[in-house]
């Protein structure tokens, strides 16, 4: 089974890299970007075969390694 | 208009981000890991309301600035 997790920035917290890119954006003539945010996506192969005890597990993944819960957030998405 | 873009490396180039991530999920105990890839998500604001239009500038933002197509693939879904 595939899981799919995306972790991005919380709202309110600052995101250099979005900044950057948004920039960048602007100055290779891109108009009307009015904001850009970015974020992590990491796919686990996983070899559990039961959808909700694979869902619990990457919970459980998110919260101690995947995302640092204190300024990001994180959806899970089975595939 | 909103837009999501997913950028990957591509099958067959090393992920040593996504290796690290599976050796640290190991050690920490969580078992049944085939495999992971993490990749970069990058969602945009936008001016532009037409679909069409909006999703044509965003694949050329891809080519041009926020993918490496040498080694990463992307996709992009208007949300």
């Amino acid at each position: 089974m595939k899981a799919r997790v995306h972790v991005m920035l919380k709202n309110g917290v600052l995101d250099p890299q979005g900044e950057a890119v948004r920039h960048a954006l602007g100055a290779m003539g891109f108009e009307g970007v009015e904001g850009v945010r970015q974020g992590k996506v990491i796919e686990l192969d996983l070899a559990e075969t039961d959808t909700a005890r694979a869902e619990k597990t990457v919970t459980e993944m998110c919260e101690k390694l995947l995302a640092n819960t204190v300024i990001e957030s994180y959806r899970v998405e089975l595939v």
